[in-house]
């Protein structure tokens, strides 16, 4: 009935994929209403990479855009279905009812939700009365049958069919019979879920509570929520639904969206695991919420909000003094969970990001046992907690974080070569064209090493000279890319002045790994990040140290 | 009986000044529970201007802090008495009960709350059985006493006296019989409102409304509403409290407070008075709403939260160009309240996905009108999707729309100057540190330039050889500032190589702009940046162009 018609693998019945019941839905919009939020711009790589995260971390449904809308969305479905193999979450396409006097079958838009491959179609539909008349210039008659129709040429195609009911709170109070038929007509021609949307984001939970309860009392169909947070309430609203019987929330994560935002994945989650006894995520799943929420940060490339409820590096954090002495008796006299639960760590000072059971859970997914050297781990504690003072973010750099681990471990780094100077310059020509060239000055094996190369940029002419130079002593180099570069700028209020925080992916075509540089200047970030990635490739390809 | 005993005007028989009636409290604690956020550290001066924004605002209350426990607070208030002449606010001092054993009229730290002269005075009590054994360290009927004696001798003092009961959410579900008892012991011994404190945070909507229901019908007392947001739900926590009875709420500024933070005043102030149609705030107050958080904000050194509800300065920006020819129809169809009432703006974002209804309501908004030309329009769409999709993004970037909006109205760009070519140098030392130098060739005013700078990264000295060659043409740069900058990576999987955005913020010290620019490389962006950046604050200034 419902099966997966998305081009790899038809044979699944259930789109509600891996271990999660089909009774509770969490739906997550990051990749659509969340990319609304002023400030997002995400390429078809971060929404791949955003849909890795959500999948691992758990949610039922990701909503990866609108295919047919624009080109970019159209390109993540066809490369979603080839490049993610989804644990948990079947992948949704959304879109809308077909446009006024044509037919479902024919409309291009509904043709392309269908090309799109994904299992699952979250259909938009107008239930506030004028909007149907003002924005889509029909009838109320009109825009029902629309609804009905597309959404059994949906089912037909084979496609589980979801019904956002767009503003459906305000069109409910200017004409509830209406918005209530328009739930009947989506449930009554196939649509599993009828989602009732605060578009606008006015409401206030007590009302949410009540209206759904009303609709659901008098239309039967399985209903949904969709909040947005103007009145700062929107997780309090996804809860109000869910107390009145709604079965299938919609969030985006870090509550990305338009104008305010919408209804926060995590605290949403959080809440009805912890707070109600609610399975909704696979288990284990909760303690990743912490990590999960700053990585998709850092693909949007925000910085994570630190007073984030659950989250946020604030959200345990005490001010030492008063409450210290009693923390110490009793934890849970001051918090309201333990913070381990969501992945998170209390904090009585600043920086402590990096606890000791931290760092020996790091040590053991390395492979290195730290478990019996008190010692060793208090001196990567303090060195982490040292240098994330100073800007480095070792969440995010694994290799950075593995080379600092083994330099404690080892007693001195380790080393493939030296670096004794390096340069960059950047000119523009008077042609408007740039040039960019870089000379390094490395040891390596007893050697002095010259080279200077050309690049479309700085760092990628330090890059190609550090290459050059090396290649000759370390051929495994030429193996390497460099796949990702991220530059966030900290304490953004010094204008130019302020320290740059780089970060590298690189790749040797097996696994890929991640490095950090922080400097005063974005090149000397840059050189600092190459660095590490290239000793941490040359570790990884078994290459014994010889500097 | 609860005469103003603050040592200004004792001739008040009603310490809920101005216009105010005393049925329902809008309580401030930014200055005490808000202080406890990560990261704010206020001065005595500091506290005094926030005091003076929240009495203009028109709070009943504020809370200035805990006299006696340490000497910022003590002098606060003697200040505050002497240099506000508060208009809406009664001021409130923060203590606690006397200590275990002790008499009230003989303990330091209660005499140094009357001392305080202020005319309010709100007493932390412990409400929770454990935290009176763990960490008071006496027995449950000492509490009792403390809490009796305490508010009895402050009313004997002249004092009108609240009672905070600490951790009574969790107190309540682990001991309800007890957690009564507080309140009686508090309301029977003359405190006008006993506040029921959400410490943790960990309570959800649902639970407060039954708890608040419940308490006020067993003991009868006036109550408030204290909630901290770790659910993410201290608005809507607050809100629940108010709908089960509570007259008396306890907010801060902008969330501000511990952990993840408090209530935030504005969104429960808003919903109150635009939601429940009660009026808590002086008439005209609200319109205020925007400016003050924004004042509070920069009083704190925080930015202020772009995303914050009602006052954001993305709470009314609307993306899609979907919703913006609709929005044109009629813009209450698109946004839960009109903006002007909380004293924000509509704004419409710029983007890829924007279209011509889009651009018109932009032009509006800067004052150009460009409803009449509808191949102007066109044009101005058509650069700005040939430009986003090369990698420029406008939502962020006013400025630089701006410029562009002119150069296609006016038939070409404003210029002040013209860059003939620019090189940036960043080399490593042999010590570790970094030399940054540029040298920029410029024309303007028919002149030719040659300027060198250094700076402490290639755009720092960019920047600043770029300041160097033009302040003798143009004096007005000097005021001009770079507040921010972001550099974002994009197409993030093609390493080094992938295209870069930068965004410079800049102010003249009145406003601030925003600039983008875009290339291969991060200097070449900057330089962009920068240039539309100045030649954007000398339109601002009124400079006539002249390259």
């Amino acid at each position: 009935m419902t099966d997966a018609t998305d081009g790899t693998d038809g044979t699944e019945e259930n789109p509600a994929q891996g271990s999660l019941d089909d009774s509770f839905h969490v739906f997550d919009t990051t990749l659509r209403d969340g990319a609304q939020r002023e400030g997002i711009n995400l390429t078809v790589a971060d929404k791949l990479t955003i849909a890795r995260h959500l999948d691992d971390f758990g949610v039922g449904f990701i909503e990866g855009g609108w295919p047919g809308a624009n080109p970019r969305d159209t390109e993540f479905f066809a490369r979603a279905r080839q490049e993610i193999d989804f644990k948990h979450a079947s992948l949704v396409a959304f879109g809308s009812t077909r446009r006024p006097g044509a037919i479902a079958a024919d409309d291009p838009q509904v043709k392309a939700l269908v090309a799109a491959g994904a299992p699952v179609v979250t259909l938009v539909a107008k239930s506030h009365d004028r909007h149907v008349e003002l924005a889509l210039r029909t009838t109320l008659d009109e825009n029902l049958a629309m609804i009905a129709d597309t959404v059994a040429y949906l089912r037909e195609q084979g496609r589980r069919v979801f019904v956002d009911c767009e503003h459906f709170f305000d069109g409910y109070r200017a004409n509830p019979a209406y918005a209530k038929s328009v739930v009947r007509a989506a449930a009554e021609a196939g649509a599993d879920v009828v989602i009732l949307c605060d578009t606008n984001g006015g409401m206030l939970p007590a009302q949410v509570q009540a209206v759904v309860q009303t609709v659901l009392a008098d239309t039967g169909a399985r209903l949904g929520i969709h909040a947005q947070d103007d009145t700062g309430c929107a997780v309090a609203n996804t809860l109000a639904a869910v107390d009145a019987g709604a079965t299938h929330v919609q969030c985006t994560a870090n509550g990305y969206g338009e104008r305010v935002g919408n209804a926060n994945l995590f605290p949403v989650v959080a809440a009805l695991e912890i707070k109600y006894g609610k399975s909704v995520l696979p288990e284990g799943s909760l303690r990743e919420m912490t990590r999960v929420s700053h990585a998709i940060a850092e693909v949007v490339n925000l910085t994570p909000s630190t007073h984030q409820p659950y989250v946020g590096v604030s959200a345990f954090a005490h001010k030492a003094g008063l409450h210290a002495s009693a923390i110490k008796v009793d934890p849970d006299l001051y918090q309201h969970i333990d913070p381990e639960r969501v992945g998170n760590t209390m904090r009585m000072l600043v920086s402590d990001m990096a606890g000791r059971a931290s760092v020996e859970l790091k040590g053991k997914e390395l492979g290195i046992d730290l478990s019996g050297d008190r010692e060793l781990v208090g001196r990567v504690v303090e060195r982490v907690k040292e240098r994330e003072l100073s800007g480095y973010s070792y969440e995010a750099a694994d290799a950075s974080f593995e080379l600092l681990l083994r330099e404690e471990a080892e007693g001195r780094p380790r080393r493939y070569f030296r670096t004794e100077t390096w340069r960059a310059i950047v000119e523009n020509r008077p042609d408007g064209s740039h040039a960019n060239e870089a000379t390094v000055k490395l040891w390596a094996k007893g050697e002095r090493i010259v080279a200077t190369a050309e690049g479309n940029g700085p760092v990628n002419a330090l890059d190609r000279a550090l290459r050059v130079g090396l290649e000759r002593f370390y051929p495994e180099l030429a193996k390497l890319d460099l796949v990702d570069y991220k530059v966030r700028i900290l304490e953004g209020k010094h204008g130019t002045s302020s320290t740059t925080r780089v970060l590298i992916s690189t790749s040797d075509g097996v696994g890929e790994w991640s490095t950090v540089g922080v400097a005063d200047n974005v090149i000397a970030a840059s050189w600092q990040a190459l660095e590490d990635a290239y000793t941490y490739g040359l570790l990884r390809a078994g290459v014994e140290p010889a500097e």
